[in-house]
């Protein structure tokens, strides 16, 4: 499946949840990832993303599709990508 | 059509923004809204996000979808959400 994933946490905390989230999806602004990921995967990520969260205070989000195609993206202004570093 | 929009936006020109797409989406996160919208509506809010935003560093990214069933939304932490003002 398809998944955006945006997440509000407290700074202390955001250094290793942008690791974390690297790990399995593309980042693609500030605090916001995309990716095809696998229901397995997904569930990996979230259980690690929760012991970095302060679930107090700290917030994700997830928006799942099953198909990319269902999905249209529009960038305007500063395009921040990992997937330039590919090219 | 239903779009979810986040921003990664400039400290002087972030409440101008916050406050330009709270009068068009529900604000769901930091920087995260999503709402139904038509195509006019958003091309007049993307204009005026394009007056705020400096394109040298201001980032905002729309993602758009026919239909709102296409995409499964999971919260983990805390919910911020306009929609808690109207119930």
């Amino acid at each position: 499946m398809y998944i955006i994933l945006v997440y509000d946490i407290g700074e202390k905390r955001v250094g290793k949840m942008l690791k974390l989230c690297r790990k399995y999806l593309n980042w693609i602004q500030n605090s916001v990832f995309e990716g095809e990921i696998s229901e397995v995967k997904l569930t990996e990520l979230k259980l690690k993303a929760m012991k970095i969260m302060d679930p107090d205070s700290d917030s994700l989000i997830i928006f799942k599709t099953r198909q990319e195609k269902w999905l249209d993206k529009e960038i305007i202004g500063v395009e921040r990508s990992d997937i330039d570093n590919f090219i």
